[in-house]
């Protein structure tokens, strides 16, 4: 047993980390998500120049070909940053879309350039709930003489305002799915943005009567549905990570907190209530942080662990949800106005906690994974 | 034993309910709520014609002279309706304050005007905490020639950039502490909004050398900490009627979409686990409704309650968060939408919690009237 | 609205608080407790005296008739002294049932004697679970020449081994279900004791072909599962009572202790987290109050209340369950002492909470009552 | 990162695992309880056979001098067993103070028949409270002329009934606490079991003027309470697994359960909300598993991790109960009775949530690591 990372590893933590506690803070953070595309693309250029797009691309395509345990590092940090961006949707969720189930082809349309960050993919693939489920598709594809026709209004595509690069799910007439890749700018796209709670460039997009070529289909035509949940369930793991990462720094700004704010005299962290908040939030944090590892670490290994993948989302998802509401508890009034930056982890908790699957989704997925 | 609402406690609940649900909906609130003021002065005109800011007012003052029961009333339909604006503060904290500790001299020249709806005022009792204790009174009151000079700063403070009036606790150089009252837009006074998740038009009041004349004490000198006390306990029970109001329509909302959206085929509400969170808001809405009736009664009846009253502020906070939290599990992504509305219900939830202390405070207040 | 019992009922709670407190101290609960028959019946009879057995026998039938306020009354004075023996299944649920559904026959034979504490009773309504569904019915019964021939099990029948009377439900060979009066020590009985963790006298009831004349059968034929439902529903407030009875000594116990024992030279009731504890275990006590008192009098009232009654069994419960498990952190190793007597009330909180369907079950009842 | 156990310590799993199945089921487990001496004397000695007692024994005094991770691995069998003993008290916290402190003499004298199952050591250390505090040791020490005369009492010390060598701390007249060996059996002992809840057989140790030579005191003189302090975090791991391993049969038993029982025709694991206490329970037993291999791994290591152990105790102990109240909710009534075995692990979990420090107490030294 051997719960340490590497040396390659620790390295990647140490420059991730530094890289955004010099270059992001959370003024910084808001300031990016008021505008239109709701990133910094220069601080997207700069992490391409690190090679970090391309963790998850294979080498042959112009990535470093990592694994998941590298990524799950990565991640932590960009939640720990709550640094806002398509790294979750590009570099992380398509790419592994890619990576494991296009054919040559698409891959080398697509891996370099996003692998460089000069391309942004995102994927559609539920339709007007957060229910990850094969029936929740939302296009209609039907076949043409020369390729495909595609319909259909999707919810919650993240930044499908800026991506390059649209994957979506589509339930052709014989009820097969498959996943199509779309250009962005082709006649009869439509996006809009939705004004959600996390301010994090949901968005919906519409198909309507897009025109594709026979080829535009990603992997084994009709596999669609089965490449989803396999990349799914490896994003979760990442996600996890970033939530863990956030989890971090929202409980070391309430702990903080409580060592240096007074009441009566003595830093609240002196009250035995206070005490119980932070040490239950750094509980939460440190189990939420072995299930990631270990999930990120079965995937590294390629071993099969539907049971832990399941667990680690679930988890990491009630454990964030509780370590904030704790940091809201011990920060008072304070953690309650926006420059305090609490409330973007509160966010993004609740964001994360939706995508891919909500808690009740795992649960169910872990009832299956236990032959329930 | 007699749980029911008497003819014109029924009748005050109608009308109100009435009136809300016709002129207020939650696009309305929203932007109500985006304005400079932060809340409809034409619906708060209409108020005043029917009454309601008058009930906590006594009759020779031009009031109605009613109780906290029907204040009650009213208050959860203020909160079903997510309704915006001082009535909190200046309705029922400031008259409160007034009614039951200010002499005649203060009832007259500001109880007329706030039954009428014309004149606002808001309390500033606490400093940079949302701790309301004695020491963390937020001003300092110094002696003069002619009257008092006072100093400091207040977060939190309601309203108080559209207030008429000013209800202030400081701090004398003996140690005691007064309430003043200050008329908006005197020199010295400065007013700044800060930026809360809630958007609830909380500011930073800063008072820097106001001058005051020496009659401008609120009741008894030195004894402002205790008519704040008792004017919170009996505030708390109308915020927690604010409360259960808001956790009713949350729930409406939430058991709506249950029994409308499909997945699979089924309403999603014919699923065990949606059945059981709808429960489990109505189980956490019925009691948070029964404890501040009970608490309601009590003050009306005018018997000691302590432990009833901080039951009640805490528990319905614990119970508004639990519920909103539940609503947003049975609503999935759609709650998170801005315009579903929901997250005003959430937002309420976490500003009504920390108003008058929060449920930590609120536990510290029970255990010591239970003698520990 | 008016909050206080009256005087009758006032005077009824003085009188049994003083009867158990003066009767019943906790070590002799557990010595008759350990007996074969599991009770006092000299404490019984006694309370026979003072007419507890006949609260909801009707005048006529030698009963006080009054109503399901005074029984919660009772019942929370019996819960508080953890008195154990018959008097739910025998002086409520079965008197419920006969008072409500029987004719005039039935009732004449048995309400006087148990109203008396002569004759006890006990209901056998389901198989071998605690899932109270009319699937579960325990018995079959088969029409003969000359009345009815029963046969089958039932787990959980409590005081089956003293009862008198046995009220057994019975599927017919039409699907229909009734409910069938069976004298103890007919051919075909057989009665075990079960070993349960709460000691609390259920037993296995098993019939073997045991024959019955005609007009064995309780009510309408056939309406045997409408008749337990109106009965379980009722009874549950009074199980409620005796819940809320018995929090209301388990939290005084530790209280109590929280006020003496000493930690470091101060009473443990002075740190913060034992504080909490102790608030939220009246918090919970309180809650749990006022659901069962607003079910007991909107059944006494006779409106429908199915809601009311879904939340008031399925939270009493909740609330039970973890106000004893919060004085057992307060009490610490002290409580874990079986000489204590806490243990009681833990014990009493499980068997309680399954007794007439668990919370979930509740909760299901309660989501139907909502529409879902 | 690794997270497999070595090839030992697999064999090391499978053996003890075969063991416990095929020597002890959960009725002789509950026979052993019944006795006297509450365990199995023919199991220990053939533990002894298997070296299992000097699993933490230094190889020279006949030992394996393995780590605490072939101890976790031990453990979590035990505890899956629910085999009662003294195997923690004497093979682990014992010897862990005797192979960690203790001077050659007492190395020599004592652990070699510990190793060998030949002796049984228990431990006396704190005394009326399972507070574990210095302020809370049971015994005072008196320098005579010839060495030592304590005195005390300590309630909750496990096994002194039948245990060869007591191991108590005391307090000298200085202040200064020290660690004192007594051979069972000397003048002025007497030990008195307690009931509680758990059947557990702890007891009450009184030292009545017992007599001892100068050279009684394990380790520095007036180190006490740091060798406890040391031993008692190492220990908490190793109760940690214990209760890990209960844990995971509590779940196989209500996951078989939920499998194998119908309701209404479908087994009740089809059930929504039996899923979710199922994937619940797992998710509780995962993250329990893993901060306790974190713990076993640092402390085998030699590392520094006061954090982790104390987030290792607390955390499980809070896993463990809550995992066996949802046991008990997915087998209803049936866990409720004795012959099913759930009740073993409902006791385990309480009396090993008390051992070492309840999860208040832990909490609070997390509090402290953290700075606060």
């Amino acid at each position: 047993m051997d719960l340490d990372l590497n040396f390659e590893q620790d390295m990647l933590r140490t420059a991730s980390r530094d890289f955004f506690s010099r270059q992001c803070d959370l003024n910084m953070v808001s300031k990016w998500m008021a505008t239109d595309a709701g990133y910094s693309t220069d601080m997207w250029r700069q992490m391409a120049e690190l090679g970090w797009h391309g963790v998850l691309v294979p080498e042959v395509q112009g990535g470093s070909g990592l694994s998941m345990l590298e990524m799950a590092v990565l991640a932590m940090e960009i939640g720990a940053a709550a640094f806002p961006g398509p790294f979750f949707t590009s570099s992380i969720f398509s790419t592994l879309l890619l990576a494991e189930a296009a054919d040559e082809h698409w891959q080398s349309a697509l891996l370099p350039g996003m692998a460089a960050g000069e391309r942004v993919a995102t994927v559609a693939c539920c339709g007007d709930t957060h229910h990850f489920q094969a029936a929740g598709v939302p296009y209609r594809a039907k076949r043409t003489g020369s390729g495909w026709v595609l319909d259909g209004k999707a919810l919650f595509v993240p930044y499908a305002h800026i991506a390059d690069t649209l994957i979506v799910a589509a339930q052709a007439e014989d009820g097969s799915i498959s996943l199509f890749v779309i250009n962005q700018g082709q006649d009869g796209i439509s996006v809009e943005g939705l004004e959600t709670i996390a301010s994090d460039k949901l968005c919906t997009l519409t198909l309507d009567r897009v025109q594709l070529p026979s080829d535009s289909i990603l992997g084994t035509p009709g596999d669609g549905w089965n490449i989803l949940e396999m990349a799914m369930k490896k994003a979760a793991v990442a996600k996890s990570a970033e939530m863990v990462g956030g989890g971090r720094t929202a409980m070391e700004m309430a702990v903080e907190h409580a060592k240096i704010r007074e009441q009566f005299g003595h830093p609240i962290g002196s009250f035995q209530a206070v005490q119980h908040h932070c040490a239950n939030m750094l509980t939460y944090l440190e189990s939420a942080t072995l299930v990631t590892w270990k999930a990120a670490w079965l995937v590294a290994e390629g071993r099969d662990c539907d049971e832990e993948l399941a667990i680690c989302k679930g988890w990491t998802s009630d454990a964030y949800r509780k370590l904030v509401a704790l940091a809201h508890q011990v920060m008072g009034g304070v953690g309650f106005i926006e420059e305090t930056g609490l409330h973007l982890y509160f966010r993004h908790a609740k964001a994360s906690e939706l995508a891919l699957g909500s808690a009740t989704h795992h649960r169910e997925k872990l009832a299956q994974a236990m032959g329930l």
